[in-house]
């Protein structure tokens, strides 16, 4: 099941440093100009429980990482049942930071958790609801991780860990295809990045 | 998988108003005095995370049935990996008061969630391990409620649908049949059903 009627689901994907913090205000503020009701919302949070399952996320005792799969799957369950479904159901315009890819790249890819029961806890979590049009801001190996550590430090062992993990993720993100991913080049200026998101917006948007 | 060597993992399981509560301390108290070193857990808890998972259960917003699924599978992966895990390879006796079958009586048949992705998601967030021992402490209909509703108040819609949703997930736990699985009547004297409860893990505690 997608969006139907008036409402879209817009999300944006991608690894850590591929400037979605930065395009989502600025795609917002055009799909806010075109004069279309928007509602964003960014995983995990936006609800009280998801905001709760976020907090235990952030605890400093970390997760094991079957538990974590499951609060980033509550709060996605509780984000589409409280206010995504609701907000397409009257019209609206959904724009989200992250959506079910993000526990594909993270969890299964990122983590090792077998991808074929994430796939399905993903589906119980969204009640099948799929974005129409995901937009995967992509980047070149390390040069995300490069933009976030602009420190430039000598990397030891978790460095050189959180590099690997962070290498398959972004390879992950570039080989995705399927119904309504369009891939957008995240290593060009962030204003070039937004014209072209916009731009696979409108074509959606056109769509009846 | 099952617990190996010393360790024995015994669950405690059954409708709301059937005794764990007061059953528990009680087995605890036996298996102590035969001198078995014994860790106790309840769940949702037992964590830092699980114990995040457990407040944002009782969320004044509550979550929605899917939502509500995951925290309670967040809460036992963590449980089972940080503390259930480890103790049952330091060969401890862990007692815990509901796991697995408690997301099959409420969340399945209780909230109608579908049961074959309950009982995968339950095998992903316990990596498998089984208990050596179930005890399911049973009622007749209705005894459980009318003991949680002593004081007796006019029943309002509300309190119906409860009194049918109790209904169905006690009639579930009278009919479990399994692997290491063991039914105790939960009507009878709190010391009865204490010492019936004993016996059985004394039988288990005797098998190598």
């Amino acid at each position: 099941m997608s969006a139907r009627a008036g409402g879209r689901f817009i999300v944006l994907e991608g690894p850590e440093g591929a400037g979605k913090s930065t395009v989502a205000p600025r795609l917002a503020e055009r799909i806010r100009a075109a004069g279309l009701p928007l509602v964003t919302v960014r995983e995990p949070g936006g609800t009280p429980v998801a905001e709760a399952a976020r907090r235990a996320l952030l605890e400093d005792h970390p997760a094991s990482g079957m538990a974590e799969l499951f609060l980033f799957l509550a709060a996605r369950a509780d984000l589409v049942a409280a206010v995504i479904r609701p907000a397409l159901a009257a019209g609206q315009v959904v724009l989200a930071d992250r959506y079910e890819l993000s526990t594909e790249a993270y969890q299964a890819v990122g983590r090792g958790l077998e991808p074929a029961f994430v796939q399905a806890a993903n589906a119980a979590a969204t009640g099948g609801l799929r974005a129409d049009l995901t937009l995967i801001l992509d980047l070149p190996d390390g040069v995300g991780r490069q933009r976030q550590l602009a420190g430039g430090k000598a990397g030891d062992r978790l460095d050189r860990e959180a590099e690997e993990f962070h290498r398959r993720v972004a390879a992950f993100y570039r080989g995705v295809r399927g119904p309504g991913i369009v891939h957008l080049d995240g290593s060009r200026p962030v204003n070039e990045v937004a014209e072209a998101a916009w731009d696979a917006v409108e074509g959606v948007l056109k769509q009846h």
